[in-house]
């Protein structure tokens, strides 16, 4: 979840107030032994899996492996894998883990295009 | 989840084994500011919503309130919700919250009654 625990519950939140039963993972990223994705949210309807990032920055590096292990889990779940990145005095946007663009090993997610491309929060 | 993160890591590995994706709650039952069951499990069919607990003792008392709180997650959600049960030396078993003897401000799920009529992880 990058900058941790405040801006997960804040998007925790943001999603409860849409409806949504949410589940945080009890760690982040690459300390889990077991891949989960930093919040499962679903309002009965949709299931997402998300892995969130937040970030200073004008973009975001996600590991492939990472990608890879979100897509594992909720194909075995039955949930729709989503990448949620929010930028610094910026709203929430939520992208599927192939928009990125790729490296050699990671997924870039720019703000410029994540800004233009992503989801909101309402169109969850 | 009572005992504790042994019991609840050992229960994440059945299910996982048995081809669910297994999401586990940060914090176990009354700590949680929000509402959120101990375990999440879904294998793309059947999604549940699991309280675990596991004793030494002849029977488990769960309070109502967290009856309560685990059937409007799953409401919301769109999961199962059950409580698993583990009595020393035994398999895990599954009931449905409503399955207990009420008490007054508790459901009691004695030993003799879980084991007769709980579910098995193979049931599930």
């Amino acid at each position: 979840m990058g900058k941790g625990s405040r801006t997960e519950r804040e998007l925790f939140k943001e999603l409860w107030g849409r409806g949504f039963a949410v589940m945080r993972s009890p760690t982040s990223g690459g300390a889990r032994s077991e891949p989960q994705p930093d919040i499962l949210a679903s309002d009965g309807y949709h299931i997402y899996g998300i892995e969130g990032k937040s970030t200073s920055k004008d973009a975001v590096y996600i590991p492939k492996k990472e990608l890879a292990e979100l897509i594992a889990f909720c194909d075995r779940f039955g949930c729709t894998p989503l990448v949620g990145l929010r930028f610094d005095r910026n709203e929430w946007r939520f992208l599927k883990p192939n928009e990125g663009k790729e490296t050699e090993k990671s997924s870039k997610f720019a703000k410029s295009e994540v800004m233009k491309n992503g989801r909101t929060l309402d169109d969850l």
